[in-house]
């Protein structure tokens, strides 16, 4: 099984990395962009367990380990492996 | 207008970053974990241009600045502000 992985900072928080993209690519002449916010994308590959376990292990994984709850926040999705 | 753009390593290159997180899972107790990949995810807020330009100027922002195309493939999509 796969499980894809957002996380993405909460609203309000300072994403300090998103604004340096921004005026990188404000001084490289794209004007149009107006925001760019930076996240993290992380695929899980597992095996063994069923779905429903899954699901119950990765929020578990993202609560503990892989996303910062107090700043971030993360959603995922569970698919069979490519 | 939003592109949603993922930056992930190619095939064969060394992932350490996903590594480290496989081995935390495993330090607590997620063995059912095979394999992690750790990427970018951005979110770029166009604005001003049609979808037809920002196509063609979200891959080149891609190629000089956001990924880096030795080791590293994009994918990005575009929709509507949300």
């Amino acid at each position: 099984m796969l499980a894809k992985i957002h996380v993405t900072y909460k609203k309000g928080v300072l994403d300090t990395q998103g604004q340096a993209v921004h005026h990188a690519l404000t001084a490289l002449g794209y004007d149009e962009v107006k925001q760019v916010k930076v996240g993290k994308y992380m695929e899980v590959h597992i095996e063994g367990v069923s779905e429903e376990e899954a699901k119950v292990r990765v929020r578990e994984m993202c609560e503990k380990l892989l996303a910062n709850t107090v700043i971030e926040s993360y959603r995922y999705t569970l698919s069979a492996t490519e």
